[in-house]
């Protein structure tokens, strides 16, 4: 996807809301923000978005000396959400299209975003309500269950902390032995890297590989040979995330998108109301 | 007031809704976006907001090859507005307390601008509905009346089009024998000029001075010496607007400000609900 027009001004509100969530300060919140006016303008805005996303969070860690500046808050979400892994795994068990429901919460987890909205703590109640309430496309789930279950080897886009506890159940029903989880391979905004996913219990049961960047999507040209590799030969890609969408979806290779479509730009793109939860086959 | 960190991602937002209003296309659209990118980033953000304002639209003017974008939107704005301006004038004088409600309407009229918020047709019966029932302080407007009564000269400063219509009981009401009334030196957005107010008909009651900028605010810096004479003998000075507002209000010279408080810098600034009916001595 491009860097749509109504991105630019986003871009600056996203380094504002990011400068505040990390407490940065006046003196560092002007720098942050200048120096991402300034990076905004060079930009070519036919790359995907989350080129810039990338940028800004590279400035951040310079200008906080921090190598992951969201750590706490990754490491709060991922205990949270683990409490509440027992009772997901209850109800998507319990459910008569365990699959379907694997797939809601997985999408669910997606509003665990601290690059989208301003950095609060997890709303679990309102994860699981929306889980059982938002509707989907349900021949969609269909068609990934289908395509699941006849891939040999399936390769998961993983998104953000928390967010990978709740894409627990749908990558059980998908299966340990076929499945490979993609991480970053550094640490940007809230994204799970391999270290938020031991802290997650993910590398006890799945293959979890790094994908070598640190940008909040999958951006192919910063992606490790190793991960090209498995995003080449696997049958199926599960892509989760709306970063990972939109740094993905004009390729050809065919991936299933699995998000909740925060933002009016992509909504819109799509033809779908904000905060949708989206399953697209593209 | 000085440029909060809240308004730097609004004025790119406001460059693309300019571009869209005046149908830019995508290219100036772009250029647009990039020399305010680059405007914001090189500002210095002590200064009031309408200085980038200022700039944005000067760079419109540029690369449209336009004196005034907003003409034929002006001539629309200022003729509907004319068209009520009797049914205006009835309702102010049978009110038992005509000030009050002239001061209402002209507060009302300030909802007509094309800078703020996105470029429509005026919404006449919203603003006569507003002009009925939103609260304002009835205290501030008695101290207003106390004060143009009492005073020998009144500088009013005035902002759009369609709303110089609106403030016309008032005007009538403080009275055309001590009554200036000062308009921008240059097109600028949907600010009135001299040729707006001819054609608003406000030449014809009042005296009508240039503060000969094309600043949509009073920028004392950029004024002209005949303007400064006003300020400074005027025994009153009212502003309009929310522009004139954030260009005055850090200044020590007395001053009644009449606007709608429409966006939420400048709301949380006065503690004050967004689009409240402000008036306010400072």
């Amino acid at each position: 996807m491009k860097t749509y027009f109504d991105c630019i001004p986003c871009f600056i509100r996203q380094a504002l809301g990011a400068a505040r969530t990390l407490d940065l300060g006046d003196e560092n919140t002007e720098k942050l923000l200048r120096q991402t006016l300034e990076l905004a303008q060079e930009l070519d805005w036919t790359l995907p978005p989350p080129v810039i996303a990338r940028d800004i969070h590279r400035l951040i860690r310079r200008i906080t000396g921090s190598r992951d500046p969201y750590l706490e808050q990754k490491i709060i979400d991922t205990e949270l959400a683990l409490k509440h892994l027992p009772e997901i795994e209850r109800q998507v068990a319990a459910s008569p299209y365990p699959f379907l429901h694997a797939v809601k919460f997985s999408i669910a987890g997606n509003a665990i975003d601290l690059g989208a909205k301003k950095g609060e703590d997890i709303d679990i109640d309102t994860i699981f309500a929306e889980a059982l309430s938002k509707p989907v496309e349900v021949e969609a789930v269909r068609r990934l269950q289908e395509a699941a279950a006849d891939a040999g080897s399936v390769l998961f886009l993983a998104d953000n902390c928390g967010e990978i506890v709740f894409d627990r159940p749908l990558l059980e029903r998908i299966g340990a032995d076929k499945l490979t989880v993609a991480v970053r391979g550094a640490p940007t905004i809230n994204d799970a890297t391999l270290d938020d996913a031991i802290r997650a219990g993910l590398t006890e049961r799945f293959a979890v590989i790094s994908n070598g960047t640190d940008t909040p999507g999958t951006l192919l040209d910063d992606c490790s040979p190793e991960f090209l590799n498995h995003f080449q030969d696997a049958d199926l890609v599960i892509s989760k995330g709306q970063g990972n969408y939109e740094s993905l979806s004009h390729l050809n290779r065919e991936v299933f998108y699995l998000f909740m479509a925060k933002c009016n730009v992509v909504a819109g793109e799509l033809g779908v109301p904000i905060d949708s939860f989206v399953i697209r086959k593209k």
